[in-house]
């Protein structure tokens, strides 16, 4: 089973790709979508869009999983984020696979074992969890991971 | 020139079509794209993005012109209807349309003379201005002409 976690923005989308393995998950792929910020906001949500609907091509997983955004005291960033949220949801959705979506300290507690956890303690987990040499970089890419793992753990 | 105005929402997305004429501008076409309540989210964004689409592909208008939120206190509902905003303003943007938005009380201004103006009074402001012989319904349609009324004034 394939699951890919995604970290929604419109100026950065973090994913992360897993293998759910025998013993472990294996990490097929892990980055961070950058739209420019020099580009309007449709322009930014075009690219996103392809961007995860060729992800979706690629790896053809059977979720996509997505942190979900229940609070923000900043609305107008809140409502860019539901935008890019949008499109991925609507990318999901063409392609027919299973959507999953887990709060902030759900991940971190699924994770870490605590909803307190720093993003350091998260990405620390991440390289440990999925046996990489070096903590997965952009931060936003060690999000998708995260957000990923956490469905992996909690279908288990 | 062909404008459609929108009112972009979850559950409810208002639009109206006009053709901005020599005189008058002409309503072609008005109504609301009315999501179910039984289905998802996704599956919800699924059916605005294709019913926008194919308005687009139907009317190929110059302009999609969209009512923006600029803020809300229900932070939940602000979300759902920006992640409607999101799958708009990329069918938009796939149809390589201009894209054009205005606060609602820019919209208001526009049509009533003020932005104070209540639901009433913009419908009955759309039945006399679009010489049309009710006023038009549901509501949300009424917003969708409202909004493309509101950029045809202000291109002119």
């Amino acid at each position: 089973m394939i699951v890919i976690g995604i970290d929604p923005g419109l100026a950065r989308v973090g994913y992360g790709v897993l293998r759910k393995g025998e013993r472990f998950p294996a990490p097929l792929a892990f980055g961070c979508i950058e739209t420019g910020g020099d580009r309007s906001p449709p322009e930014r949500l075009l690219e996103i869009h392809e961007r995860v609907s060729a992800l979706l091509d690629e790896y053809d997983p059977a979720w996509v999983v997505l942190e979900k955004l229940f609070f923000s005291r900043n609305v107008t960033s809140a409502m860019h984020v539901s935008e890019a949220r949008g499109v991925i949801l609507l990318a999901a959705e063409q392609h027919g696979v299973g959507i999953a979506e887990y709060t902030p300290n759900q991940i971190k507690q699924a994770v870490t074992g605590s909803g307190r956890a720093d993003k350091h303690q998260v990405q620390e987990m991440m390289r440990r969890l999925l046996r990489l040499d070096e903590i997965p970089r952009p931060d936003d890419a060690a999000d998708g991971l995260a957000i990923a793992l956490c469905h992996i753990n909690m279908v288990r």
